[in-house]
């Protein structure tokens, strides 16, 4: 009985303290858009972004990744600041609030004062190789640990979150549902990119296999999307994918993340367009309203473009024609039928259009065996949208819905219809028109960013020879 | 000349048309919030759900998966229906929008005016397998291309993009930025799970390996996430994660999507079960508002404890107490320093506290070298969140951020540093006080939803011998 009573009190006990202790502290973002009054006795977090000290005064520059700003910390007498603070330190930093008469309205005053105190949670080493001076990206990149405390390239990565919830809302806005298509599969969406095979660790060199087939890492969610597609209505991922491609470029990664959609009742690839349309508008007024203060003007005229510039559609064979009329000089020169290259791509959005251009209706040899055909039999019901500097930022079609038809195009191309089975399925019961496009991430963020290298605008890039960590 | 004016013109004029005249059409959720005039011609885009033929009238009830419910036609005479429609069919329906005396306010009706047609995009073949009667979890697990068009399986799908989007609107709400740590990896986060081996199609079989060295899919993105953590000072993300594990139980996947989160900063456990505890308010509270009506009652008695009941909070060693006091027979009895087995963890939650129950401060034999220790010198300061039914739902800890320490303790676990090194040098340079937690994400969604099995979580489960499609 004693027991049961005395468990029974601690649950009471339990129930009523749980939680409500603790909080996080305020970071410098919060600080900065809801200052505190001054004279309050604070505590800030951070790390030492910069460091200046003269006989009776000290400055240090806090920062804490919440945002790009820095706090100033005013340090009276210098002889205040412990050894082992430097640039790059951790350090907690107690103080007064006070008014600046420097670039900050406000600024944390540290004197000899009881409530004054610098902690250092863990200094610098001497060979800390982000000390001060200016580093090449590929220098940067060679410290994947350090790299990202450079405030130039953290940047990128708070755009990166701020692009991805621009995503969340939009699609949410526009009835869409946020689904998980596989990694792993035993299908090769379009016969496209090399794959990676994936196998357990205690199953290599055996004839067992973990999955009791070969699996695959995915090139493109597409597929499988259709089949949510068919369920939802309208989908959306945002997935890892993946391509073993050695090709040693700035704008491709073996492991990089695709926006990929699908839509249901849709028959006209211009509902593709538009909506790719408003969904880049959206997201880059999202950017150009969330305080990125820190990028350079050439880089915010990308985010107006994007956001209020005009969208250009044409047809792929009025866009060969105007290659072909171009005075420019091209290595190649296009007749129809062919692709258009990188070098056609970047002039007509970069310097004929000088913004995004919609091109639709390629011919079918170029495109994937499930896109739907045109009627002038030539031509599939599809759109690339190509973008100053980068070139093809989207791709999209309508899909085949049409069992027979898709049916033949599979045999036309010879391909090996089994695999596709679960695919057609789709198509004997229960279809509709649909269509949807797929947007590499990093494409988009490399140029919102205006970074040079897409290696620049993903955490840990992995390519052919690269996977550091 | 005449050739460059002719494309200036085709240029002014496609810059003024471009994309605006698509829209996507509305879908039935859009008409049940905002309902057209009575008597509006509206056309519905959608799949049968039902159908029932009598004499005088047909009533066909549309889905289109953008909401549970459906909307009812009214077809007079039902000579009307062409002959593929069918449940389960792609339709498109014209009709007039009319009140309506049935459960629902509105219908369409479908008549012989001009303005009434009803279009059969896809009918169904006789050996679809989804015409009226109920299917097992288990058979629909076996038709992986139409499962989700069950209206109960696909509720949980429309319930995972609801979590997804909240979790995205709490984290940034708190100051902290989504971020992509790597799938491929060099690392082995804890030496934890059996791992997946990555290689390209084309080097396999030869000594040559595309990342230059072994690749692995990541089991954790943790050590990485601190990386980030050090640089952004908040992250999370929501990662697929792999585990090539042969258990074959309700509540385990080979790929399943971890959501983890890194704070620098703080210093106190109870820091993180707070902020646990708040974001499963928070995202129990959006579903409840969210209008799932569709789920019994039970299951929204969960939501309700997870929104509104109280978490309780206990050490490892309470819980062993605990355990060790009850009544019930367990299969096992542990004493200190033994795990707690899954049945004292579901005991705990599900019957003694009937709630949400954290328990710190774990003997540190049983966590991973990366956690903080406790003065005791015998525990770490971590936490396990258990739930009723499913146990352990979030772990976490404070982790070391002493470079001596976690020297030590890789050295006592007799582990290699070298493949560490990069992540002990976060403990060289601006090394601060921080921790996280990580929970799955199917976990959530199993216990949000009721559903039985994890594999009907995740639109294509993976796990061994099964990888469909």
């Amino acid at each position: 009985m004693y027991v049961s009573l005395r468990a029974d009190l601690r649950h009471q006990f339990r129930r009523y303290s749980s939680g409500y202790r603790w909080t996080l502290p305020k970071c410098i973002k919060d600080i900065a858009q809801n200052p505190p009054q001054i004279g309050d006795k604070i505590k800030l977090n951070g790390w030492v972004r910069s460091l200046r000290i003269s006989k009776n005064v000290a400055f240090v520059d806090l920062v804490d990744g919440s945002s790009h700003g820095d706090i100033k910390c005013v340090v009276r007498p210098p002889s205040l600041l412990p050894k082992a603070l430097n640039t790059g330190a951790g350090v907690q930093i107690s103080g007064v609030w006070s008014e600046s008469k420097g670039r900050q309205n406000f600024e944390l005053q540290v004197t000899e004062q009881s409530e004054s105190q610098i902690q250092v949670y863990g200094g610098v080493e001497e060979l800390y190789p982000l000390q001060k001076k200016t580093h090449s990206s590929q220098f940067l990149r060679s410290i994947p640990e350090y790299r990202w405390r450079v405030p130039e390239a953290v940047s990128i990565l708070r755009m990166s979150s701020k692009l991805e919830s621009s995503f969340s809302k939009f699609f949410e806005e526009h009835s869409f549902f946020k689904t998980h298509p596989p990694i792993v599969t035993s299908s090769d969406c379009e016969g496209a990119g090399e794959l990676f095979r994936i196998e357990s660790e205690s199953k290599l060199g055996s004839p067992e296999q973990f999955f009791g087939k070969k699996a695959y890492l995915t090139v493109s969610t597409q597929l499988h999307l259709e089949v949510l597609c068919a369920a939802l209505g309208r989908v959306w991922t945002l997935t890892p994918c993946f391509r073993a491609e050695e090709s040693d470029t700035n704008r491709h990664l073996s492991e990089f993340w695709m926006l990929e959609a699908e839509i249901a009742f849709i028959d006209d690839v211009g509902q593709l367009t538009r909506f790719s349309e408003e969904l880049l508008r959206y997201v880059a007024r999202t950017v150009q309203n969330s305080g990125f203060d820190e990028f350079p003007e050439e880089t915010k005229q990308r985010w107006d473009m994007l956001a209020n510039g005009v969208y250009t559609q044409i047809s792929y064979s009025e866009a060969i024609d105007l290659v072909r009329q171009n005075p420019t000089n091209f290595k190649t020169v296009p007749t129809w039928g062919d692709s258009l290259g990188s070098e056609h791509e970047k002039w007509l959005a970069g310097e004929y259009y000088k913004g995004p251009v919609f091109v639709t209706n390629y011919p079918e040899d170029q495109k994937p065996f499930y896109m739907k055909k045109n009627n002038d039999g030539k031509t599939v019901a599809c759109y690339d949208l190509l973008i100053p500097q980068i070139g093809e930022l989207i791709g999209g079609s309508l899909r085949e819905h049409d069992l027979h038809k898709l049916e033949q195009e599979i045999s036309d191309r010879q391909m090996d219809i089994d695999p596709l089975q679960w695919y057609l399925n789709l198509r004997k019961n229960g279809s509709v028109p649909h269509g949807g496009f797929g947007m590499g991430f990093e494409r988009l963020l490399q140029y919102m960013s205006g970074a040079e290298n897409i290696r620049d605008t993903i955490p840990f890039p992995r390519t052919t020879k690269h996977c550091a960590c």
